[in-house]
């Protein structure tokens, strides 16, 4: 890096900065990969769009295999129908009631699914479902740790899941029970007891469903970084992985457990060095609006000893161990959480070869629900 | 709140959440305020529209009598000259060939300017306005303490203007002198210390412009939290705050130095309970996606005591000191940045009559230069 130049070559690809880049190649192994395993371990995989907001890629995840796609908000599944995505499971619970008629007339152009944990969404979905003439299909979220959403486990979940399947235009599916906190505990030890205890409450749910008469069609939930433990250790049939597209920088930090397969980084951050100083300081041209800092700073990508220093809302100052970086040089950021990152974006620029002296740019895709917070 | 009713009466206004709104009355006056200072203190008054990115808000500034709008990217510029502004100042280095172009391009509708901190960029802009029949306005920037862009001030910056001076194209207008850093130094005495050091680097350099020919029609800089400084203990003639418009959360923590206006809380991200729990945990339908929290965390307004324990991508958990809120309530946030919270957005939904019966939706601003990176 001495003289200023790339041993990746991205100057040779002539893309303005800032720009999100993804690695197809590794992008499609990941796809592959993630296929594999739920296949291996005898469960439904259904990853979710809320890393990418891409209908291109959620296309590419099922035509690998997957039986559907999972979103978290209502416009992300309406954007992944829109682009041809036939399955779509909300992973959140919906209580205006403006969405829910949205959510109905979505049910005629696709099979559709959300989560409640209440009675009074539930009763407002099932009369858009009957005005719309369709039928939702419905988890009951349970809190198994996560401390956000979720009804309590047990009795309660279970009778809710009672009044669902009473409804009219509602279909009871099963449970949803993710885990969020448990995905970046970095030891592996740590992370199997989190779903452990997450399994037990399942456990008692399904009993607890069973005295009403009900069975769970789906039970949902799992991530990267913890899917092989819902699905050995605990009664999870569909596993909802999204980050094992791209990996964050932050999952890089868990260790992980024996078997589980490398997933491996395809999402940077194309920058240019915009000003720089002896010395080794460098600034590039992307800051807070191009990159998301809620799981930590981005890191610097194949300039050993590099470290970010700072980071404003179109600027990020890098420290360099030794050399020094022309003006103009192309910089690759891995972000720290790829998912809100993705989300400041408007298109994915996707290479094939990268790394390589025969990197191209072979499509574009558009980020479809970049932005679809309602 | 006991009763899970909102004082503000937000649900009156039937918005989809979540959704940023604007309090149109508090714009007014912010914008009225500002111009007033700026004609008190003598100086010319150039509002940033990093903040708001909107057009239509740039024009307001302007109409109050501001001279022009400062942008931090050319894409931000070319979205206010689209939208009526003849008067635009990008306070960051442009390097890369194809973007001089741009900004070339521009200066055929619009008095345009840039900063360079380096020679290089400053003889490709002078080749691109060249080649496109225009002039360009150049600051030199240096750095006064921010440590970021900039060159060293005094007898560098001084050269470096010669050469902008003597190079076809370019207009030398002046320099930039932006301390960011000292803007949220809670105490006004050591804002003013780190102003002090900043302008005795100013005056250094304005004696090394003396000694070769050179004068500088703009010294730039300033922002809300420090520009009464810059206006008293230094040279500064054009002052560029952003935030004062909205007012970050996180601006609430400095000390303000006696005859320092009261701007106010104008931005608001409104949101709705979408999960709840006895024992006052709320689920509010917003996170990471809809606020940024590179100055912390999102307040709760309104409900005394009610504190934000964690956010997710789509959701704030909220916990309160009393009381229950009910599922669909409208509650609203105050941003911890504004500027990186707008650019999550598409637009600004603008009330007057915020906090009383009358409030209602006056207008709709599109935020013209959301997610304008390059």
């Amino acid at each position: 890096m001495a003289d200023g130049t790339s041993p990746l070559r991205l100057d040779l690809l002539a893309i303005e900065t800032p720009a999100l880049i993804v690695d197809l190649d590794a992008l499609d192994r990941n796809i592959a990969r993630m296929a594999r395993e739920a296949a291996d371990l005898g469960v439904r995989l259904r990853p979710h769009a809320k890393t990418h907001k891409c209908a291109g890629i959620a296309r590419m995840q099922v035509e690998a295999g997957a039986v559907g796609i999972t979103c978290q908000k209502l416009g992300e599944a309406e954007a992944m129908v829109a682009g041809g995505i036939e399955d779509v499971l909300v992973t959140n619970e919906i209580v205006a009631p403006a969405k829910l008629e949205r959510l109905a007339a979505l049910a005629h152009r696709a099979k559709v699914g959300f989560c409640v944990d209440a009675l009074a969404p539930a009763k407002a979905a099932s009369a858009a479902a009957v005005a719309a003439g369709v039928e939702l299909g419905v988890l009951v979220e349970i809190d198994v740790g996560a401390g956000r959403c979720g009804t309590t486990p047990g009795a309660d979940a279970a009778a809710l899941a009672r009044a669902v399947a009473d409804l009219p235009g509602l279909r009871f599916d099963g449970l949803q029970a993710y885990h969020g906190g448990a995905q970046q505990i970095r030891d592996p030890e740590g992370r199997a007891g989190a779903i452990r205890q997450a399994a037990a409450l399942v456990e008692e749910t399904l009993a607890a469903l069973s005295a009403e008469g009900l069975s769970a069609y789906t039970i949902g939930g799992a991530g990267t970084g913890s899917y092989p433990f819902e699905s050995g250790l605990g009664p999870w049939n569909e596993i909802q992985p999204g980050s094992y597209i791209f990996m964050d920088a932050s999952y890089a930090q868990n260790t992980p457990e024996a078997g589980y397969p490398a997933y491996e980084h395809s999402l940077f951050l194309l920058t240019t060095v915009m000003s720089r100083r002896d010395g080794g300081h460098a600034v590039l041209d992307a800051g807070h609006k191009a990159t998301a800092i809620d799981s930590g700073m981005p890191r610097v990508v194949g300039i050993p000893g590099a470290e970010v220093t700072g980071l404003s809302d179109e600027h990020t100052v890098v420290a360099l161990a030794e050399g020094e970086l022309a003006l103009g040089t192309p910089v690759l950021l891995m972000p720290g959480h790829c998912d809100p990152t993705v989300n400041l974006h408007d298109r994915l620029i996707g290479v094939r070869g990268l790394g390589t002296p025969q990197a191209e740019i072979t499509t574009i895709l558009s980020i479809d629900a970049r932005g679809a917070l309602l």
